[in-house]
């Protein structure tokens, strides 16, 4: 009942370093090779010494190295393949399947990958440059060819039979994909559906025809999503025409979906995406990280010189009261920091399907409600605050004031702009958080200078 | 080779309705049960009218309906089963899996969990409140009881046997768990060894007996990162001292990945997460929500103080040139913008491993080098924007200038955070995002007036 726990891990690696110390490689070995090779790479990652690293991972069967190589980090593999004689890279590259060379050679060594190409076999290269021709973070990169494939006419019994033989080639047998001739995909069945009928029903009699599939070119978040919806372990790559080129397995799903939580997260923050998000962060050149973020940056620069425009026209205001200005960043910063809060609520409500576009009116005034109660409870803070800095009662309720009416607004807008993008099916995500700020910033210190204006008869 | 995309799910939607208008329930009801129960789910939820959602709903077999209920997002089953007769309630509820009604009761309508209870068959609801029992968003919510199991005395062609007769009564048979006399977990064995195996083998002999398993209190989060890490179909919930309770399957992990990405989002602006943090957006509470908020708005409206403060130092300067408070926002705005966008590509390369501690140095000189980059570029729009607006080269220079530095500092100090609290073990969404907007802003305007006072002579 081992679980690999942390603790366990810490203690596999004291007991490599021992062996390692004492010389024991053939100990060494015997306790690698019953280790999970992703329990490997970690330990293998973990080692600093160069030298060292090369002689733990020498000891390993090829298979099994070549797994562990998949398994480690972007930054550990390019390590190691720029320290492996280069035939051994070769060996390790043809041993695993074509989908994973694919991975390694677009995201962890990307500047080698027509070298590295050429020290394998050339038809394991001929198929990862099939796989090469698709888009990044498509369907067709993500697929292996390693499917399990049957033809109708089989019964059940001939079936298991059938995948005794060709067990050692496939990289999963959960669904069975019916195939004609021509390589075009009749239906699918699963090992499930085989085991538990009849021993001499036939495939084509219990096979589902109605196969949802992708493109090669399909994006990889629409594969999640479909894998998602239907629980599916597998998904077919098919052409227009209905050949057959492929899988993506649950276990890439899982990958995509781990890998777009953090995209999410960066497009969240105004780093825009495309092709190169992929891309590992020490292997990105700087100039195309430059490139990706400067975009963002004028545009949310330039949306913010609006804030000056509003404080120009305020300008005998504020030299009349310096005090005002001490208050511009708080009141923004806190409008700013309520609308973020609200689009992230609205955002997850929409990815989860709680919230629908006919909602719209309950969710506004949901969040009317509620920005209302949070600006009441800061308003009174920020009333207590200004006096403890020694301002009177008066500039004090322009303050709590503000604070009350820029809450309810900020709550208000950033409710309404993830609806409005999800209405015309743009990614919240990507316009919501930082366009925010800066309409609220905006907006709050015309709020601001207004309350003052009349409350304090500027 | 249907794929259900989106025009095809609206061409459903509109035979469904022809269908309904006609009156042709049976021809209604044939076209609904050759549907997978997510898109007849979507179907139903889109229709507006609670009458016709009844009666679409009606025609369903009571094992497709309760399926379909499941799948419907939370404001749909709410309203479904408000809407439905209880004795209905209780016999769609019976015909789920118990792990599936758990997320019902919990989720979609945590106030009437004892009254829905009641409905049920009383062996049913023993099993949901057994899993009720434990924490929300634990293994022990979301496993199901109903497993595979086996005895390692089984020979392979047994065991194909046996699945025949058990298939059912079972939510997966892709691994097989190999069980003594006291329910206490042995091994696993994975179909695929089953059927592949020579048909006299002993399940005993090619069982897995370094079993990596859960404890029921286990967190979610745990559950799929160990799920995502060792490529599982599914992992099995195992008391301390090894007794097997169930197992959780791969679907489950893949909808608490889904849910966990927004989750993120949502603490990387500061909504704070905690056992409320799966209930549905109307079904909370909103003066739980409030509190949820409220803590980090406060936390962040303290610091924010701070930039009065720093006002407050340079009261003086502010006084003599008015124009420097119409900056305050653009360049406070603009350092938060970069440091936010710093952070989230920090977070990304933490958690897919790309970053590890030991790279801390070479982080930081990277960000130092693209923040000055960033920070020369808006520097050069800032000087020409000011001058636009009619103020002096002197002043323009004191404007860009301020940029850059703000720049450099916001990009530098936005890779440091997350590092820190990667280091102390703290999830860096939670800190960083806002807390680096705070941080920027008091020491961005410190930054601003400084030069300003050197650079104009104030």
């Amino acid at each position: 009942m081992a679980r690999m726990l942390n603790v366990e891990l810490e203690q596999l690696e004291a007991k490599v370093h021992r062996k390692l110390e004492s010389g024991d490689l053939e100990g060494l070995r015997t306790l690698l090779t019953a280790q999970h090779p992703v329990d490997i790479a970690e330990i293998v990652e973990r080692v600093d010494d160069d030298d060292e690293r090369l002689r733990i991972f020498d000891l390993l069967p090829l298979e099994l190295a070549a797994e562990v190589l998949h398994e480690m980090g972007a930054h550990a593999t390019r390590e190691l393949i720029d320290d492996l004689p280069s035939d051994q890279v070769g060996d390790l590259l043809d041993s695993l399947p074509m989908d994973d060379v694919s991975e390694i050679l677009t995201e962890d060594v990307p500047e080698r990958q027509d070298e590295l190409l050429a020290l394998m076999e050339p038809d394991d290269a001929a198929e990862v440059q099939d796989l090469l021709q698709y888009p990044p973070n498509s369907a067709g990169r993500f697929m292996t060819e390693k499917y399990a494939r049957v033809t109708g006419n089989l019964t059940a019994a001939e079936t298991i039979e059938y995948l005794r033989k060709i067990d050692s080639q496939v990289e999963t047998v959960s669904d069975l994909y019916v195939i004609n001739g021509d390589r075009r995909l009749q239906g699918v069945v699963s090992l499930r559906q085989v085991v538990t009928a009849p021993p001499q029903t036939r495939l084509s009699d219990i096979m589902i025809t109605q196969v949802v599939s992708v493109l090669p070119e399909t994006d990889q978040e629409e594969v999640a999503r479909l894998v998602a919806r239907y629980d599916f372990l597998a998904i077919p790559v098919v052409l227009p025409d209905g050949r057959m080129l492929g899988i993506v397995t649950v276990d890439d799903v899982i990958d995509i979906l781990v890998q777009e939580t953090t995209e999410d997260i960066m497009r969240f923050s105004g780093v825009e995406g495309g092709s190169t998000m992929d891309q590992p962060y020490f292997t990105l050149p700087i100039f195309t990280v430059i490139r990706r973020r400067f975009g963002w940056l004028l545009l949310l620069f330039l949306a913010e010189t609006l804030t000056g425009s509003v404080l120009r026209l305020f300008e005998g205001e504020l030299s009349q009261v310096v005090a005002l200005s001490f208050f511009i960043p708080l009141l923004i910063g806190t409008g700013g920091n309520t609308g973020a809060q609200t689009v992230s609520t609205i955002i997850r409500g929409l990815a989860l399907k709680e919230i629908r576009l006919r909602d719209t009116a309950r969710v506004i005034g949901r969040e009317l409600g509620s920005g209302l109660l949070l600006g009441l409870a800061l308003g009174f803070v920020g009333v207590t605050r200004t006096i403890l800095w020694g301002q009177d009662l008066h500039f004090a309720l322009v303050i709590g004031l503000s604070l009350m009416v820029i809450c309810t607004w900020a709550n208000t807008i950033g409710s309404l702009i993830p609806l409005i993008a999800h209405r015309f099916k743009i990614d919240p995500a990507v316009v919501s958080a930082p366009l925010i700020t800066t309409l609220v910033d905006a907006t709050g210190l015309a709020i601001y200078f207004l309350i003052a204006k009349i409350l304090l008869g500027l």
